[in-house]
């Protein structure tokens, strides 16, 4: 592909005229009654405009997702941006709801997560740092739910919670590892007792689950008294509500609840909205935030974590059964490179760069890899809502290859188009709005994989069997007898989460491709009563990151005007 | 005295029609481009305006202190903000310049930190839970400071660091008596090393006094720099920059340097800034809002922590030092309450009514407290400022109780008013802000109580013998050695922060009214490289609040109309 030059996401975002963000909110139609600024550029929306604009037709709603990503990602971010431009080009009225990144890992590796090129989400730094402050809410929420337990204990222990049940742990939002496990309550009487527990990043929080799953405040309210942070020496649960910490969380919370308003760098309006982990969370942004962009738009797009099995599962099962909103279309970003990776043939590794002979021009490489591309037609169908394939274009990419994926998808019978956006902002997304919008007019049949009513055990085999495509599921000891338990405890009716790697659509990173013949081990299964799900654990999932040898943090500064440097 | 019935403060403060905080910050002559609104009746105001307003006339600068305070407080804060509103009834421009309240104590027992009554800084909600976030900024540069220590110890430790030697510990902001002592990174290999460690209430952190003492951006990211963690096996300090932390810290704190302006229930502006411990740090709101402050008022009015031993000792030794902002006065903040607990008949206990004898008319109880006073007027005095007492008004007053007060000091030569802005806002501080007024008028002669020529040894005996009134000091064999070390490591110039009790003017808590024939114990000494001071400990410091059996948390909710219940 021919290639021109890029300038950095710096210099592009730093170059970006941005409009008052006020002025961004009332071209989605929202009142400045209805808006606070944050500092510039960014503004809290009140959740008085969702009665206010009840009458609103519902905007289409469409979730980017992806195939299975690689260790490098796909650019769903960048995507989703691009193509809220390319519909603004078409003169469709756009608003994009986005997870908030986590501050944390922008001075791990990661830096910043903004999408990149001609389509951001800026300004970047307030993005990628504090935004409004709604993560600083989560960990000092969560936080003083943990103080609270740990006091309860000091103070006679009137509920008789058993410590060694106790699973509520900290959080901070920072990588940490030495943070992973730790003995609290050490030094003299009136600083115990004494405890094993540990710290997770705040991404990982209950708290922010429960932000991105509440329906309104008088919601997050009662899901926050519904957490259940371990049991008593008699088994029953303790909730926060019983520790009579979920009123001062919710007071704590009361800002955080408001969706964040920011533009791209083309001024479409952007909704950023809690960043629940990917892994072991719902991985998508926030209902309140689409209940607001449902009537402020007539497209709303928002992205799901990690490909369809895993981010976009949850958006259907979970997000979708909480919200009652009913998607449209799920566009599944694909690349050139995914598909060479899901070949088999090359091993890509996070924060290096690609293998030279990756970059060779091969296009049966790419069809080597197809399975996978198909199998995430075939998931994102399976909930009756149409696909549309994205090829998401890097300099790097022939169009021989493109072609193939094009065929892929047709073949598998979803609409397909190449983006552009990076390099050409929403000209280049123009193709992909204008196969969306199409699509957007076909006829849906939303679908859930299971019903409230089947049992937990049921739901994992019905995800691992209907979407994943397993054979079945195994279900280790501990994870029946949880499972049984919390039956009996009667939240059953929950839906679940099946915490598993992203890397494969299997439990196994190293299974490419569409897996089959292969059965889901079940290893524990774990409770999370506020934010309303159960979540079985099928591999190590890491809560905490830590630092390298080198984080970013070493090269990030100051410059001498007082501009940021090296977050990006 | 006759008593009016007073609605609630959060009645009170929910009545106050607050002005749009852009139309507070241009009546104090802050053009608009310079403010940055965060919500609703909150703002930023941009570094900018400083040099912008260079050729302003510097406001009068006046410092807010105590005689010793009960362990109730004697109402500062209530009285720096009534006061203000009282210059404003005479026509004069004022500005207040406050700390920002911790959130963490907001649940303990404490509740809101905003004024009372009439004289309140509002929105009381936004003032005592995140504000702008500034707190959360400082909680999470230090802990990403700390999570590089541990993560440069875990590969490899290039720097040597002494793992036993490292004083850097976490921080949160919320009181969690569990977390005073824990050892972290236990688990594997890669979660380690394990180290015994513990974190402090986020107004400890030494990054908080750097926001407060800081000058501007430049000065910000060169004192984080300057921060001492530990030392390494050969006796080197180690700092901040060393770990290539600073920059990262100085990125996190980029928008927490700016002050936040908010207003009285009278609309006078406030200037919320900073919140430094009282105890072992400086407890004054920032040297910036100060700064801001002088070119945009004719009155500046800040509050410095617990008596004029202790919050105005440091504001006129370190802060002055740093700012080179002169005070042109000291008003004593003088209570019935105090002096008749001074005079050693009565025992009050934070948290629990007056004892019920000490509401009865008594001047004779009131004069022989009187020695605490005169010894506060003599310390105002010692740095050449005029101090104005103001006596607080109770409704348990009596006439001739007041009158005892103002005698004594009329007889100790400084200027004595009456204020009852708790009942009466503004109005009620008119007498106060007159006699001000008139005191700031008079010529002043301001000193420091060393020079930063002393040896740090010399400047404690100074502050204890010429401020407190010690005979000298004892430094145990520990403190001796510390001293020894930081004159040898060149940080002998700066100056000292003496940590003791509020609760009298000597190190022992017992000792009441104006302790005569003692001798100040230094227990051991710290290092503050970054904020630029040296710590003398003299006492049990605490640096991590617990909860009680019933915090305040219990109490604090959401009413069906999402407004904060409890809070107050």
């Amino acid at each position: 592909m021919p290639t021109k030059p890029l300038p950095s996401d710096l210099e592009i975002a730093r170059a970006a005229k941005l409009l008052p963000i006020e002025e961004v909110a009332a071209r989605a139609g929202i009142d400045a009654r209805f808006v606070e600024p944050y500092g510039r550029d960014v503004a809290k929306v009140q959740l008085e405009v969702i009665d206010e604009l009840a009458e609103r037709p519902a905007a289409k709603y469409v979730v980017i997702t992806a195939l299975t990503p690689t260790p490098l990602g796909e650019g769903k971010t960048t995507t989703a941006v691009g193509l809220a431009q390319g519909l603004e080009k078409l003169g469709k009225r756009s608003m994009l709801a986005l997870r908030q990144p986590s501050l944390g890992p922008t001075f791990g590796v990661k830096g910043g997560a903004a999408g990149g090129g001609y389509s951001q989400v800026v300004p970047m730094e307030r993005l990628n740092l504090h935004l409004t402050g709604d993560f600083h809410a989560i960990t000092a929420a969560h936080d003083l739910l943990a103080a609270m337990i740990d006091n309860h204990l000091h103070h006679g222990n009137d509920l008789g919670i058993d410590p060694w049940s106790v699973s509520w742990r900290r959080v901070v939002d920072i990588n940490d590892r030495a943070l992973r496990n730790v003995i609290v309550g050490l030094g003299a009487k009136l600083d115990g007792p004494p405890r094993q527990t540990g710290f997770d990043i705040t991404a990982a929080s209950e708290v922010g689950v429960i932000l991105a799953l509440a329906t309104d405040l008088i919601d997050l309210r009662a899901r926050l008294g519904r957490i259940v942070i371990g049991y008593t020496f008699d088994g029953r649960p303790v909730t926060a509500e019983d520790l009579k910490a979920a009123g001062a969380m919710a007071v704590i919370m009361k800002e955080a609840i408001k969706p964040n308003m920011m533009q791209t760098t083309e001024n479409s309006p952007a909704l950023i909205h809690a960043g629940p982990f990917g892994n072991i969370a719902t991985g998508n942004s926030s209902v309140i935030a689409d209940r607001v962009g449902s009537k402020t738009s007539e497209y709303l797009l928002t992205e799901a974590g990690f490909g369809a099995d895993m981010g976009a599962e949850r958006f259907f099962n979970v997000k979708c059964r909480v919200s009652g909103l009913r998607p449209d279309a799920a566009v599944l970003v694909t690349t050139v490179r995914a598909l060479k990776t899901h070949s088999g043939r090359y091993k890509v590794v996070a924060g290096k760069p690609l293998p030279e002979p990756m970059l060779a021009e091969n296009a049966d490489d790419v069809l080597a890899g197809a399975d996978n591309l198909r199998k995430h037609i075939d998931i994102v169908r399976s909930f009756g809502v149409q696909p549309v394939v994205a090829i998401n274009v890097f300099p790097t990419d022939f169009a021989s290859e493109h072609e193939v994926i094009r065929q892929i998808a047709e073949q598998a019978g979803a609409r397909c188009a190449l983006t552009t956006h990076v390099v050409d902002g929403g000209d280049g997304a123009k193709e992909l709005a204008r196969v969306l919008v199409e699509a957007c007019h076909d006829e849906t049949d939303f679908r859930f994989t299971y019903d409230d009513g089947d049992t937990l055990e049921e739901k994992i085999r019905k995800v691992a069997t209907g979407v994943y495509g397993a054979d079945g599921i195994e279900l280790s000891p501990q994870a029946r007898k949880e499972l049984a338990h919390f039956e009996e405890l009667r939240y059953g009716h929950l839906p679940v989460v099946i915490a598993k790697t992203h890397l494969s659509i299997s439990h196994d990173p190293l299974l490419r491709g569409a897996p089959t013949g292969w059965t889901l081990p079940v290893r524990e299964v774990r409770l999370a009563a506020g934010a309303g799900y159960v979540y079985a654990i099928c591999g190590e999932m890491r809560t905490m990151p830590g630092l390298g040898k080198h984080p970013a943090a070493e090269r990030i500064d100051l410059d001498e005007n007082g501009e940021v440097v090296g977050l990006f």
